[in-house]
């Protein structure tokens, strides 16, 4: 990680250092089991432990209207382990062997326990969330994991489909991403009895920033270096889905390169990856798809100018920086 | 089916027909959707529609004490949704390509989308359950599921293993199966504010009555035909699970029998199927292993004894009988 983004991320993560131990705390707790395999199973998942980018959007939004809670750390926690199932559940469907810079829980421990470990944890995040007083959680959050399968199940359905519109790529990629950023900030407000308008402008700001780290994701997953990203990259080639910057090489090649972009993509191969470089090049698929992402940074900074001036909003306007910054 | 398994079904069923169609009412409206390819999905998914077991336990065990409420109806198609969604999980773990007579999801839509269909119906149930007054399903019910989880985890780290004990194989077939069905009972008979402990003799009752189930799924796995059955057999040798009947084969048998059976397992074909036959007649290993089932059934019968004598009681009754009755 380079200077930048490690500056964007910790100027996002420093006003609430604190409290994410707590959410550490918490995710300790919920999966705290001792009975074996499982025990081992968790030991081996939780070193996937990311950024935590998703328990901070929801402190930050939390203390923007109001003092922390141990609430909040709980539903910081909930969070998170929703994103840690989709995680594994994601890595079955993209055959990812490195999540992290470790072996996937399905290249370890074989598909079936895959499957059964995301339902399990899964089922913790929902059970946490039904046993907390305030019932928004719950109710709020089962819904956003079924939003996210949704868009899950658009994009296998999607595959090898060269025709894939702009429109249902967004919408893809706003369920199967964005819907969670939305939902981890929207949660903190609501818990802090934010006004009902404010929580909804939070989670506008997060469909933004999360379609844009999608955005980027996607980017790297064409040309970023596995040592440097630290998980499995090319899978979007390997299952044949059209993401942003193949789309924006569709629009504008001549007959002629979009017949070899579909080779490319039929392909599917680390070939093939190497044989759209000169054409993203070409059309500058790549800055074309940047500066999408960077429009919706845009958008997701002028939503944040109508909320209260307090540290927090300081701190989620380096979050969106950091997005950007993923991909230098 | 023959007529007595018809008959004692029947016997369960006929008491609460009306209400099982405000079940399938609320399932139908749980999974309305008008997205494709979602729709197309669980227009399939209902093809594996069941005997409704389940969700007719919660509804008899609702009212053995009080009037049904449409309430009750939710729960019971929220226990049917999450029981369908761990068999889609399920046949992705077995390989399965029939189910009900009809095609599996993995086999027809592959895993991924297994995978993500099962999702939804787990995040769907969860989302029914948190939208209800009563807070008691949604905290009981996510707890459920993560017991099942344990219980399919804990099977599949044991695959392959010789060795596995009759304690192990106990504790995996009350989480993996007989968990959802107390919980099934123990949900209506709380949602109808039964005395607590009448409520857990009747979670006890499932418990016995679910093992039992399993014991004997266990022997038509072995044993049954898949066009009289209707979902894919002889997955438990293929997948090298050592169930009840080999247990007491390997309990019973010479060390050249014993040998023999773990070379069977071993090669986990069709074949061995047949090899394994004689062994398991030799040491009437089937029958010792329904007799187990028997002893369980007896058990359950019991604790029903202890309850108001009621005609919902009689029909639980029936229920422990069409336990029993499935395999001749």
């Amino acid at each position: 990680m380079v200077t930048g983004t490690a500056a964007a991320l910790e100027a996002v993560l420093a006003p609430i250092r604190d409290d994410l131990e707590g959410v550490e705390a918490e995710l300790a707790r919920m999966l705290r089991s001792r009975a074996e395999p499982l025990e081992a199973l968790i030991a081996h998942v939780s070193r996937f432990s990311g950024k935590r980018l998703r328990p901070a959007l929801t402190l930050l939004a939390a203390r923007m209207f109001g003092d922390l809670r141990p609430e909040h750390r709980t539903v910081g926690a909930i969070v998170e382990l929703i994103h840690t199932a989709t995680l594994v559940h994601d890595d079955i469907l993209d055959e990812s062997f490195l999540r992290r810079r470790v072996e996937t829980i399905n290249r370890r421990c074989g598909n079936e326990t895959a499957v059964l470990l995301g339902d399990y944890l899964f089922a913790t995040a929902f059970k946490e969330a039904a046993a907390l007083k305030d019932r928004f959680p719950a109710r709020y959050l089962s819904d956003i994991v079924t939003v996210v399968c949704r868009g899950e199940i658009l994009q296998v359905h999607h595959r090898n489909d060269p025709d894939l519109s702009e429109e249902t790529y967004f919408r893809i990629i706003e369920d199967k991403t964005a819907a969670l950023y939305a939902a981890a900030l929207r949660c903190g407000a609501v818990l802090s009895g934010a006004p009902p308008e404010q929580a909804e402008i939070l989670e506008a700001f997060g469909l933004r920033l999360g379609c844009a780290f999608q955005i980027i994701d996607d980017i790297l997953d064409l040309t970023g270096e596995e040592s440097a990203v630290g998980k499995s990259l090319g899978t979007d080639l390997d299952k044949a889905k059209m993401t942003l910057p193949l789309l924006r090489v569709r629009a504008k090649a001549s007959p002629a390169d979009r017949a070899r972009m579909r080779d490319a993509i039929r392909a599917g191969t680390r070939e093939a990856r190497e044989a759209l470089r000169p054409l993203l090049r070409e059309y500058d698929a790549l800055g074309s798809a940047r500066a999408t992402a960077e429009a919706l940074v845009d958008e997701a900074r002028t939503l944040l100018e109508t909320l209260p001036d307090t540290p927090e909003r300081a701190a989620l306007r380096q979050a969106a920086e950091y997005v950007l910054a993923r991909d230098r």
